[in-house]
């Protein structure tokens, strides 16, 4: 009876981990969103703001780093539930360098800002819209133990990376016709960067999820 | 006596965790330097050995994720080792993820060497080698627990954020007076943003390093 009832309390545990990290992915996607708007509407204010909420990002790495810990210690747990605590340390990791990004886009953004427009952005707001989708399904994949879903993450990697590729070459043309245009395409370069990351995090934690589930690395191995 | 025997045994494993991590930073520094190498000296040769490398990185990181979970689950340890194992299994994946970027500067040299060379390698391999400097600092900041030399990763970090600016300026110039150098200025920016992130990942390891020793963050506060 009595082990029946400390099991039931490691799954509440256990759940409020799950939770937090999905409030924290939740609150990441709403960053990465807010990053870009700033930049397409040219709202410095609300870039501002992306910057400032980087400290919750980070003290919430924080709270669920040390859950973590506290649950290892006292719960000691074997097998399955052993590499889900440990892996869900290390996904916060990936969040909190998300929320990273999303702060340099907003630097990025407030230094365009006081530059004339280059061009409408289009394709930047898809990748970026793409990759906070990959962040959401990758974390759905890890609470859920779902690999499928992972595969799916890694796979639409390769959208991300092509879009990428397509914004790269459409500011190569900017920057051949005029040199003036060159600094801020360099700029918007580096946000499709920073956009790149993202889908990168979001990735390493669909390979982390499948390694989990699997126990098959599939970092090298053709999708 | 037995219990004495039992925690030797366990030092032992810690010790043998320390080795692994020092031996795949060693692989990651040489790599590193390899990668650069083959950009300066124009060697596609070493840059497809560098890209082919990675695979090892990969495998060492998953070995000694699975050796820490071995130690994790049949030595259930309490406060101090226990930060110091999921540490290091933190740890192992930012050094992956510099083998990474170090497969996408090999990458880049290839593309590089098929082209006409826009200027001599100056800043760059001093960019890189500061920042393998950095990932050995930060690894042996760890193994020691020397939170001063985690302090001084951290510190060096703004150097290479220095150098990185100074290349793009002086790619920007190239660019203006030459839309043909374009193209290829794009891509040793690119390789230059390889090594900016090979030096964050050397710093977020030193700063996890130094929250493990002070249970401090120092990631918003000026150093």
């Amino acid at each position: 009876m009595e082990r029946e009832h400390y099991s039931r309390q490691f799954d509440t545990e256990l759940n409020e981990i799950r939770e937090k990290l999905l409030e924290m992915g939740g609150k990441v996607e709403l960053m990465i969103n807010d990053a870009l708007k700033a930049l397409v509407d040219r709202n410095s204010a609300l870039a501002e703001k992306v910057i400032a909420f980087d400290h919750q990002i980070n003290r919430l790495e924080m709270e669920i780093d040390e859950r973590c810990l506290e649950v290892l210690a006292r719960r000691q747990p074997a097998a399955r539930d052993l590499r889900f605590i440990t892996l869900a340390m290390k996904i916060v990791t990936d969040l909190e360098r998300i929320g990273d990004q999303c702060r340099n886009i907003g630097k990025r953004s407030i230094e365009l800002n006081e530059l004339p427009p280059l061009k409408p952005y289009i394709d930047l707001p898809r990748m970026a819209l793409h990759a906070s989708i990959m962040v959401k399904e990758a974390l759905n994949a890890f609470v859920a133990g779902d690999d499928q879903l992972a595969l799916k993450v890694c796979r639409d990697d390769q959208f991300v990376d092509d879009l990428n590729e397509q914004i790269q070459r459409e500011l190569l043309t900017f920057m051949m016709a005029d040199p003036t245009a060159i600094a801020r395409a360099m700029k918007i370069n580096h946000v499709a960067k920073c956009v790149e990351r993202i889908a990168d995090h979001a990735t390493n934690v669909a390979e982390m999820v499948i390694f989990m589930i699997k126990g098959k690395d599939i970092r090298h191995t053709a999708l």
